[in-house]
């Protein structure tokens, strides 16, 4: 059985964009390895004049999703096991680990918000895991969705065949990847690195380590301090 | 002068997906407050049979996009003090507070990557940034890119106009948003919080304020680590 992905959004024509290319695009539509299908919330109005949203509860600037809308969208959908997200600034964050459970379902059916939010009631009602992807506010969901809907859809198998690598990459052990290099030797001036055109394998997975461990403590000082906890935990004591 | 952004990718036609939607979408096509352009990275491989990318130097699986080909891209954009961003699972997650200082800016220019990744070398000779978004990995740097361009583009002045606030929001004061709830008052056996509908706006007030410290402290402990400390260096002492 296929993965199917189901996106609830007002705006069905941001769609497939980035999920639509390459190899995510030819397995979708090509291969049939999985497949992708858009819920226009504007049709679940339960209002004369099609409203969507109300204002806020207590006050405040903009315009809230109405929590019986987004029911009656989900409600048109049949039964289905499959997660669902709301990709929220106020969500957990997106990790590695979660895109992977994902991957091993049935699918996803993700609700994208506007507005300045989605009534609580209906996520809580619903169950819906809030997502969040980078610390960043955006207008809608729709850019987010992608980019959690391309992270499952890549680790779902046959999707990437053997044209690229799920086993070494950043966030699987914990650490980031270490830089790549590739021909010419030179590039304006600047060399690759000596140590990887020795021959030496050790030496390179040795180096590669270094330069991941590096990276990490610079760049993600959070990812570092977990990684080196459970290297405590896990190496042996003399 | 409007906020330009030009997309360096193996897939323009993956663009302008949810960038071309809403008020996001109406700020570039009809009021120009920003404007888009890709460059197709394909046309400029320094090879006659039209390859972009080669093995990785040191071993390893997959391929990695070649520093020439990249730089011949961008060398054929106009000289531009817009910073340059690589999407890249290696990189500093993105932020509120940068995507702000993005959009006081003339624009951006973003190199998406794809493979096993770019050829480290022409990302420092060029002073590029690299950006993550959410701890995942994905096929491509496209959908991560309109995640980081759809969070400075709304900042635009001009871009959300009335519709939408960008006072009060997650990341702003370091502290997630409160939940929002509209009518109606039941939804589900489900009701809109006393509080919200008692009128008295500094309860309304203090009581969001404990549902984002809650929140926070929830689902995003190092925010709220980071919040505590701004804290306690601001409050005076007795």
């Amino acid at each position: 059985m296929s993965f199917t992905v189901t996106v609830l959004t007002m705006f069905p024509e941001a769609f497939p964009g980035p999920l639509g290319v390459s190899l995510i695009g030819t397995a979708w539509r090509e291969k049939g390895l999985w497949s992708l299908e858009t819920v226009d919330i504007r049709g679940f109005s339960t209002d004369k004049r099609g409203f969507l949203d109300d204002t806020p509860a207590g006050g405040g600037p903009g315009q809230v999703l109405k929590a019986d809308v987004v029911a009656r969208a989900l409600d048109s959908l049949p039964a289905s096991p499959r997660p669902l997200l709301y990709m929220s600034a106020r969500g957990r964050p997106l990790t590695q680990a979660r895109v992977r459970e994902w991957s091993r379902g049935e699918g996803l059916i993700v609700l994208c918000g506007r507005f300045e939010g989605v009534d609580q009631r209906v996520l809580d009602a619903r169950g819906f895991e809030e997502v969040a992807v980078g610390d960043a506010v955006l207008a809608g969901g729709e850019a987010a969705a992608m980019v959690a809907i391309e992270a499952a859809v890549r680790l779902v198998p046959g999707v990437l065949g053997q044209a690229e690598s799920t086993e070494v990459e950043s966030f699987e052990d914990g650490l980031l990847e270490h830089p790549q290099f590739t021909r010419p030797r030179t590039f304006e001036g600047r060399d690759i690195p000596e140590v990887l055109l020795s021959g030496d394998h050790a030496k390179v997975a040795r180096w590669r380590q270094e330069q991941r461990e590096q990276a990490t403590k610079e760049r993600r000082p959070e990812l570092w301090a977990a990684w080196l906890e459970r290297q405590a935990k896990t190496t042996p004591r003399d």
